[in-house]
């Protein structure tokens, strides 16, 4: 069994609307030191799966199939066996 | 000028609907491995401060009172200087 921890976050070329929303929110309750605010997501998973080439090969096809739009994101992620 | 990389994750305790429909969909295309899906946010701040403690209270107390619910979220950050 591994764990999968993903990281999906938007290309620096693409804007990011929540994270733009976000800032002017922090501005408006005094936080005025924030210069930049970006977000992406976090996603485990966890996958049954004997070999850790396999497992790595699965990953990263669910990444580029389904948890990530590769023309405005990136993604990178860890695999880690657990019991 | 410091970079906080900012996680926030629901509690382990805390059902996932976003998580669950990912994982139903990845069954669905045949990715019957996949056991568990958690989702969660990676936000990055660029904040303008010149003393780390004082960034890393900041950003705390930003985690708490905007960017994370107490109730059903955990937080964690690296906080890391830049130029």
């Amino acid at each position: 069994m591994f764990k999968a921890t993903i990281f999906v976050t938007l290309r620096e070329s693409v804007l990011d609307p929540q994270g733009v929303a976000v800032k002017g929110s922090l501005h408006s309750l005094g936080y005025n030191g924030v210069k930049d605010v970006r977000i992406g997501k976090k996603m485990e998973v966890l996958l049954d799966c004997s070999e850790k080439a396999e497992a790595e090969a699965q990953i990263r096809e669910i990444c580029e199939k389904v948890l990530a739009n590769p023309v405005i994101e990136n993604f990178t992620f860890e695999l880690e066996e657990v019991a």
